[in-house]
Order: structure tokens, then sequence, then C-alpha cells
């Protein structure tokens, strides 16, 4: 059986991508990987749908033992990505999905060879911001500065296989769904079968 | 504007590659690509649809003016690819297909970088036997000798990025419109647009 497709799926801030991500993973095929934090869980989050929390000793056992496939630190706590489910999954033929910010996304590109790398894009910075505001719950300084993090990851959008502008949910999720089918039909994935047919009609 | 997607589109007799490709062929946006050839026209065949019926010496003179992607001489006619209206097509921004056969596939692949070349598999030479067979018309020769070929060209099949099982013509035709949506969103064909999106911000 042919391997599952590793995805990294990213984007700014008001892309879009968490809702993309969630409504991909409703295939039981489809894994959305849990990322792991020593920080601590709040009101709602759940171990094991959310995030795993750990300790900071567990997250540094983890890493001496090669346990992440990326990580970094971010205001004195650990996020990192555990190696050992996702590569059951894929082994298991599943696809994983790893919903991680950009600079994460850039760290599996460099470690993992056959990554599938997603970037979803806002339609315009104009719509980005109407999206940020739309909530209604930020500042105008936080405004800014996501809107200075969203220009930050668009100009590393380059770094990515495919790029998915968000403009209607629907479409997005159509063109996401799109690129993995196309992932799975290429030669590279592919060879095994037809070498099969062949060897098939010899025997 | 992009210009549209170059495809090749091969199989070997039986894999239902005529099919597929008038399907895909029915979007306005996608133009099946005529082919001129020195044959005589068979009954029913139309000028202009199913190939240019053009003369020996018109087509030694557009092979001296370039105006031909891949040729070759079959049985003493040359078939061949006009060059003019498929890159008219490509400026356009539509899609052309151009289905012809392997070694023609090879040759296109050779020559242009950008060319999306999907190879329509049967599920086993099996199955491709039946489908010949079921067709009633040919003889048993002919069957063997469809079937040498089938079994040489899918020895090629490595060679092309996207491999399409036709088991179910259907399905065969929603993953060759994926393959064609995904070439779509690479970041090769979509840097323009994030450049614009970046720029505008900045203006």
């Amino acid at each position: 059986m042919n391997k599952g497709l590793l995805i990294v799926l990213s984007g700014p801030s008001g892309s879009g991508k968490g809702t993309i991500n969630q409504v991909i993973a409703e295939d039981p095929n489809v894994f959305l990987s849990v990322s792991a934090t020593t920080r601590s869980p709040r009101e709602g989050e759940q171990h094991g749908q959310h995030y795993y929390f750990i300790t900071r000793e567990e997250f540094e056992d983890r890493l001496k033992q090669d346990g992440m496939l990326e990580y970094n630190e971010y205001c004195g706590n650990y996020y990192g990505t555990p190696k050992k489910e996702m590569q059951q999954r894929l082994e298991n033929g599943n696809d994983v999905i790893l919903e991680i910010d950009v600079n994460g996304a850039l760290n599996v590109m460099e470690r993992v060879d056959d990554v599938v790398s997603i970037f979803i894009m806002p339609p315009s910075l104009e719509v980005l911001e109407d999206r940020l505001r739309g909530r209604g719950t930020e500042s105008e300084e936080v405004i800014r500065q996501r809107m200075n993090e969203a220009i930050t990851e668009i100009g590393k959008a380059d770094q990515y296989d495919y790029i998915v502008v968000n403009d209607k949910l629907d479409d997005a999720i159509s063109e996401v769904r799109a690129i993995l089918s196309a992932e799975k039909h290429k030669i590279t994935r592919m060879r095994e079968f037809v070498k099969g047919v062949l060897n098939y009609g010899n025997e």
C-alpha cells in the first residue's frame, strides 16, 4: 500500500487555514496532526485535541530521542510536532495534515523530501484586514501587528508548492482536495502500480 | 493573465483516452489541438475537426518554417502538431490538450519545459484485452498486436508526470480535472498573484 501524504497547510491569521484544515480532516482517511506544547491549557482546550500538553522535561526528553519533526520556543514555551503518531498514520496510508506556522512549515520542508506544502492566501490585503477587523475582538494595535505578520508570511509563500486563494471557502476547499488528489496520481506514487500491471501480465 | 496549460494526455488503445479528452474539452476554456496529416481523409473525417488534411508540400513547408511542435512519419504519411494555433490559445489563457501517441508525447516533453503529461492506464492488462475484444471488430492478430503495443507504451508511462487509472470513466475524468486544477495552483503559476497582493498593499 502507498504511504499517505504529509501535508503542511499554512497561511496568515485570517486566511481561513484553520477552517480549511478542519473540513479536509472530516475525511476519515485524513488525520490532523496535534502539536505538543509545554504551555498550560487555556479554557476549553482538551489534551490530545487542541494540543498534547506535556511538561518541559517530557518535551526535552522527546527532543533528545529525536521524537519531534520540528519545534520552536515561543514566549518561554516549547511547541513541536511529534513524529511517532504522524509516521504511524502515514505508514497506514492515511494523509496527515500539519497545521503549523510558516517558520515551522519551512523547517518541515527542509527535513522531509516529499511533503506537500500549501499556502492559503487571502485574495488581497484589504480583504484580510477587513476579516481581522470583522472579528471585532482585536485592538487597532493587534490588527496592525497581525497585518505586518501576514505580509512577512506572504513574502515566504513562494517557498511552498501550491498557493490556494481563499476568496470563497468552498472553492478553496475544492482546490485543496484537487491538489491532494493530483499528488496521489504523480508518477512517483504510481510507479509500483504501473509495475504491477506489467508484471501481472507476464506471469 | 496567466498562460494556459499545455497538456499531453496519452495512453494505449482501449485506455479510454479519446473519451476522456473529449469530455475535458467540453470546457470552453479547454482546446483540443487538431493534428495535421498528409494522409487522405477517411469516411466521415472532417478537415479541422479530426485532422488538418494538408499536402506533403505544405507539411514540408511548415517543417522548414519550424511550424510543427513535433512530427513523425508513419506508413509513408506525415503526422504533426501545428504550433501556431496552440501558441495563440495558450497566450489567450486557454488550456490546450494534445492527444498524441506516446512517442509524440515524449518528443513534446523534451521540447517544452512546462508541459503537463498524463498517462491513462487500464486497471489491468486483462481489462484492456477485454475492452479490445469487446469492440468485436478486431481480428485475433490485431488484438495481439494492440496488446503488445500497449505493453510497450505502459513501459514508458514512468516518463509522464501523472498516471490516471481509467477503471470508472467518471472517476478518471475527475482525476484529470483535479490534476489540471492543482497544476494551476502551483507556485510557478501563482508567483505573480502573490507579488500583486504584496505590491498593492504597499502603494
